[in-house]
Parts: C-alpha cells; structure tokens; sequence
C-alpha cells in the first residue's frame, strides 16, 4: 500500500484558497450560434480550497473530472463540472477557467466576401456552497481613428488596431441558471462602439468602405468604453461588466487604455 | 488655435475608473539594499480617473509626468509621481504599475562563487483623496522537489523549477510612508519556503549540494505557499499579502499552483 | 474603375523575397494516425516573392486561397495551396507556415489511465520553379535528469521538463511527393531519447514508475539530441534534420540547450 | 575527488554543433553615440560546439566568462568574450546572443519635447577558427500608411504601427575588425523608409505634423523594405543584410509583412 502523503495532517493551521491545476492545453468544444458547436483548443486552469487540516489536494483527479467531460466545456456544462471537483476534492470551492480563441463567419461590408475572424474568449466560473458565478470574456479586435488627429489635421487621422476586452456577468433566471448572452453579441456591442469592425478579408470596394467608415466615427478609448458602458447597462441581463478599451497607437509604442467596471444595483 | 477634442463635454454621464498609457518601456532606477541603486528596464503603466463630463485625458501628460522623475521609480518618489498625475491630468485617483527585472549578487552555498541573478519584480501604487496603497511584487524562482513522488519511489524524487509571487503591503508609519520592505527580504522569505533557492552559477561541489538539499525538503506547492504564509504573518510590518506558488512539473506538461491572500485585521 | 495601386510598376530595380500575411488565427484539420482527422487551430503565415517591376502584393488573395482549403492543411494538401498561391499572385515561389498544437491520448504507464497530451507543432512548405519542400516540426516536452547530479550526489539528482525540438524533411518518392512521417513517430523518437516522457494524467503507481524511470535513464541535452540523431540518421525516409534539446533546468534560471543539424549526402 | 561526467568518451560518434545556455537574464552596458554608455537588460544565449569524443560541456563556464566581462557586452568586447568561451571549454567555435532593449532620446518634431523611444535590439557573434561574423540587430516602431486605401477612399487612409527589423553585418577593416555602424543610423534608415517615425511624447502640434507627414508619405510593407534596401545597398560599409517590414493592420486581425535579403559580392 503506497503512502498517500496528501492525505497527511498539516498543523500549520492555515487554509489554502486556491490548489490547482493551470496551463494546460485541452481540445475544447463550445457554442456556436449559428453552428451549435465549435471545435477550439483551449488553454485551462482548475483549482479548488484546501482546508487547514489536509496537507495536500490530488492534482490528477482534475484531470480525471475534465476528461469525463472532454468536448464539452460551455456555460450550460461547467457548473456540474465545478460539483464534480467539489465532490471528487472534498472542497467546498472551485475556480475554472478556460481561454480559447473563437472563429466567426464575418461578410465583408461592401463585397460580402466571407472569411472567419477569431476572436479569444474566456469562461471563468467559480462555485462555493453558497454562490455561483459565471463570467463571459471576448476580446474583440477594432479599428479606432482619433478624434484629435481628425480635429487638428488638414486632412488624414492617425488610426490603429485596438482591442476591447468586454467581461460580463448575468443575472440568474428563476431557475438557478444565468442568462444567457452569446459570444456573438458582446462582439457586435464592441463593434460598434469602436470607429470601424475589422475583417479578416477585404476587397478593395471594402477597404474603401472602411476607410470612410473609420474616418465618419472617430473616437478615443475613452469613447469606447462610454459606449459600451451605455449598451451593456441598458441590457436587463447584464448585471455586472468591466470592458477595458486598448490602442497599439500608430504614432507611439506604447498603447493607450481606458476601463470601467459597473455593476446594477 | 488648435482644438482641444479632450476638453469637449460628454453627456453619456459615464465616469471612467482609469484611463491611461500602458506597455511603455522605460529605462529606471530602483533602490538596491547592499549598493543603494540598480539601472534597470522597466515596463509601466499609468492612469487616472476620468470624470463623467470630460470627453478625453490628455496622454502626452503621463510621459511628461515621468520624464520629469527619469531614474527614479522607488517606494519613496512613487507617492510623488501619484500626486503630480493627479495634478497634471485633474483628477482625482491615479494609478501606476512598474515591472522590472531586478538582479541580486548571489553566492553558491559550497564554492561561494558569485553572479547575478533575476527577480521580476513590479511596483504598483494607486492614491485617491483618501486613501494609498504601494504593493510589492517579487517572482522568485526555486526548485521544489515533490514529497509524493520522493514517498512513494525506491529512488529519486522528480523535482523541478518552480517560482514563488508574493505580493505584499505594509502597513502605514506615523509619518504616513509605507513601512519598508525589501526585495531582498521577500526573495528570502520564498527561497527558504521552497526545498532549495536556484542559483545562476554553481560549481560541481554545489550542484551535489543543492541536489541534497532539495532531497532534503520536499515541498508541494501547498507547503509554499503555507511557509510564505507563516513568515509574513509573523512580520508586525506586514498588512497584507497573496502568495502563489507555481510548479513547472518535470512529469507533466502542466503546472500546478496553490494560492494565499490574507489581511492582517 | 478603382486605381489598382498594387499593380502600378516599381523603378527601385529590387525584387522582393517574401511578401505575405502573417500571425493569422485559423482553425484546421490535420491528419491523425490513429483518428483520421484531428481539429485544431493554427498561426498561418503565407507568402510569395514579388519581382522588382510589380509595386505590391494583393494580399487578400492570400485568405482567398486559404479559405478555399479551409478546414484541410495536411502534407498532402499543402502542395497544392502552394500552387494556388503561385497561379493567383502571379509569383515564382510561395511559402506557408502553419504552427498548432496536435494533441494525442497517452496511456499512464502502470495505470493505463488515459488522457490528452499537447504537442506544438508547425508545417513549413515552399514551392519554386524547380523545387519543393515540407518541414515537419514537433516539440515534445520530456523529463531530464542530469547524469552529473546523479553521480555526484549521496541521494536525488536534479531533473526538470525539458523540450526536444525535431525538424526533419524526408526523402521523395518515385511520384514526386515526400516520404511520410507521421506526429506520432517524432514523438516516440523524442520520448525514447529523454529520460522518461511527460504525462498529462498519473496515478500514484504511475508517478513512482517514472520517477524511478527518469534516475535509471540520466540524460544531459547533449545526450537528448544526439539519442535522436542516431534514430533519424537509421531512419532511410530521413533526408534533413535538425534536433534541439532544451531543459528548464530546476537549479538555475535560465535553460540548458543542444542542436544539432544533419544531412543524408 | 568528485567524478566529471562531462569528461567521459561519448561512443555515439555524433558531434554537437552548439551546446550551452540560453534565456538568461543579465544587466549590461552597449555604446551609446551620444552619451557613450547606456546600462540596459539583456536575455543572452552562448554557445560552443562539442567535438564527438566528448560526453558533455561544462554549462557553469559559460556563466564565469560572461561575469569575468560584467557591464561590457558591446560589438568591440565581444570577439574578446567568444575567444574566452572557445579556450575555457576547449570548444573551435562559439557562439553568442545578446537581445536589449536601447532607449534614444528623440524631439518631437514640432514641440521639440523630448523623451525615451525603446527599440529592441540584438547582437550576434560567432566565431570558428577560420571565420567570424558581427550581427547587428534592430526593431524599429513607425507609423505606414496603406497607399492604396489612400487612392481609393475619397478621404481618410488606414495607417497603423508597423515595425522595421534591420539585421546588418559589415565589411571588415583592414585591422580585422568589423566596420561600425550604430544603432542611431539603422533606426534612422528605418524611420525614413516609412510613412513617419513614431514617438514617446507628442504634443497637439506635433500630433497634427505627423498625421500630415504619414499622409503625404504612404508606404506598403513592399516599399518600406525596397526603401531600407536602396539606402544599405549605397552604404559601402554594408556587406549583408536582411529587411523585414510588418504592419499590424489596422483593418485586419492578422499582419503583412514583406522581406529581402542581400549579400554584395
């Protein structure tokens, strides 16, 4: 019988909020609006409490939990993953989190061309014996063109990729289950709060149209982050967000950055 | 006369926690406790609040504000820094982060043959009207040899580089600065914490050394993070800390971490 | 009729080598020896020459092209893509690269219990007039453990993970396309040459096998690639390789590393 | 006495064409045009070969020789530190790495203000017994402006941050040595090769100059390199180098880039 030295008693005294698992790289399958499912890949973290009295947790039974579920890793599934690791640890608390990027059929403005955009997502969710949490993040690419540069310029306006990154929470329907928001709709609110979309194919009628679309809207980061504050805060299911707007500015190497976390009272 | 964009009203009446420049590199001076200051590189970010009806800030401040303090970014000229962006940009919290490589002469234990090694490090310090707060981060690496693996094996034990993040607050001094800490005193608290510190230079006489040592101390991740914990709880100057303890696994291609925060009440 | 800018003639009399896309997310299908079909997501880079008299590149031809295969980028498709993207451009020579991580079920070696183990891998092909090239590249992580700290030491010896890097193209066959060598052969040359392979899931009887596997099998880099180099050589499809064994030594910070180049004459 | 591993025959009749370190952190001093010295990071790689007769090379010289040189690793020091490595590890050749980020004090072009740009910069040495060879390395950040968006919208150009990688070796002189080209001047080709340089610290004026100033000068990845190429080619120091354009689209998620190498013969 081999020693089981996790299981040894630990007179520290002191519990530990977090042992897990992290890095690891999975095949994943998510939801897909318009497809139902997606196949992705995904880099996942997992962790647990440790009371004061264990000495250690048993790092192989996260895997066993996730294999059990292997292709299937999506809002509607993770809560009973996190039972699973809650039971299986004798914990009282688990934390996952699970980061993958996410392919959407984008048509091109003018020309329609197709082509698939990516976009990197994460779930986080968290259980304990008395809540639950489920967290949406997409980080979605954007173009933005400065209102300044416009404003003072005889003509052109230095322009960039940004990046919006929108983490939402929802409320919980009657049912125990959070409202669903897909992935696909925080992409259309960052969308169209930044100067202009951008594609991963465009014609040239299409570079045309971007172009004049990015140079009619031109807005700062801070502008950015407003107008998604004002669609997020006027959808009923949203109960908690942080959108966090960045610049790889063209005229500098640095980024600019602007963010703000609210929560419906 | 040129038009200031950033000055215009906004009516979304959406005030933005932080709005800043970010990934800017910068070289840095930081205080060194055995030769009293180190040139290092450095990667920082700035920000500051924006209230609901300015439009815009003004990002060429933040680099001005930093210029003007070139070579110094220490514990004691941060509080400063703070209150010129405050200043500078109008606002009312401001909020900087600062991640350098720091590097440390260290001895091998047997030869005492000496060179440098690197610790990430980062300040980050944030005042508003009220209140402000400096933390301290260190990234330590070490070795951890598993007390599973050394237990349940006729020989041999797998061990590996891990690294120890503690982030830590002090508490306030009469004279209202933060009490002080030193790198080198986080580093030696994870190292100790750890089965063996790692060393940039070792001589065959070492190497047998530390590869006794770890033998010696089996440590999971949980055992880190609970001696780190151990350690600063019993320092009267600390008022708050996390812990995280990773583990580069040799058996997996994974990580394992487990993690502490707590605060002295 | 909108001005084709790219088609305009170029006076600076220098031909261009590669110019293309690149850093572009994809999801993909490879092929998997013992599934048929593995899905996955690719970083694609894609280019082609451009002669001196021709101004720019259309670089959306390039998604045009790649859309088209979407969902199959195998040794076997790959050079046809190439020819596409030579027809299209109207180009001399093409060049693509595609980097994924193919995942594989292993079983634990006492145990059985099976889980998914990533390796990151890459497909680089070129195409000229007269010749043709498909690289295959794997990186498989590895337990090492220093031969030198086992013979020095009373007890223990240092190990860590390391990674063996393997690119190799291999021979043509009479009907003109490359000798096939599978993923999973790769694998098995760079575990084999290690002390002992790396695991995504292990049970106790597990770990205490190859914890005492890796101190029966010490290895230094120098050993890794040159185990490798002996099986490619004796491997009669092998025409080119280049094997690079790196450790994230567990008593320094910063890694250990070997690489060797060879060519059948 | 302790038993050198390292020194044992190796019967694989396999030789090893570099072994050594890498990915180790270590503070220097390079030349600075203006102020003479500038103390930076550095991420260094080293490296020798290893005949077939021998087991292993002793990793912790690589450490002594590089200590022995503290704060001077420049283009003059180096062929002195390759020797060192080549006599201590009985090695014919060596190898060496040396990746830094170098800060230039740059005026924006209207205000004059001034402040630190960052650029990443890399010197690679080698040395055998016949031939040696200086690699001067440098990332240059600056603003490209799509000529054809330009032609094609009635106003407004998409423009982004795209950055020059300029690898650059130069004739030897008649005392052996290499002919010297600064940092200075490769960042200088760099940003005139583009549509406009980017900066640390604009203020409104120069904001308005440099949106013109990329306006009146737009450049494809295509022209950035032929222009780099054009001024290295007329350089009679120059004997090698190799241009690499990118542009992180602003309208794209993915990025085009475009290469040319070139040797004089």
């Amino acid at each position: 019988m081999m020693h089981d030295i996790q299981n040894h008693a630990d007179t520290r005294e002191i519990a530990i909020d977090k042992v897990g698992v992290c890095n690891l790289r999975y095949p994943i399958v998510v939801l897909d609006r318009s497809r139902e499912r997606q196949a992705t890949t995904a880099a996942i973290s997992m962790s647990v409490n440790l009371p004061q009295h264990f000495k250690g947790t048993h790092m192989s039974r996260f895997i066993e939990v996730l294999n059990r579920h292997r292709g299937e890793v999506t809002m509607r599934t993770l809560p009973q993953i996190l039972e699973e690791l809650k039971t299986t640890l004798q914990a009282q608390s688990a934390h996952i989190e699970v980061a993958f990027p996410y392919f959407l059929e984008q048509s091109a403005p003018v020309s329609g061309a197709q082509a698939l955009m990516d976009y990197q997502c994460q779930f986080t969710a968290e259980a304990n014996g008395k809540t639950s949490t489920f967290t949406l993040s997409v980080v979605v690419p954007v173009t933005s063109l400065c209102p300044c540069s416009k404003a003072i310029a005889d003509y052109g306006a230095h322009n960039q990729r940004g990046e919006v990154t929108i983490d939402v929470r929802t409320r919980t329907n009657v049912d125990g289950t959070a409202a669903m928001i897909w992935i696909e709709e925080l992409i259309q609110v960052a969308e169209s709060s930044a100067s202009c979309p951008v594609y991963a194919l465009l014609k040239r009628p299409d570079e045309r149209h971007v172009t004049m679309q990015a140079y009619d809207n031109p807005v700062f980061v801070e502008d950015i982050v407003r107008n998604v504050a004002v669609t997020l805060q006027a959808d009923e299911r949203v109960r908690w967000f942080r959108v966090r707007a960045l610049n790889h500015e063209s005229i500098h190497n640095h980024d600019a950055f602007a963010e703000i976390a609210w929560e419906r009272l």
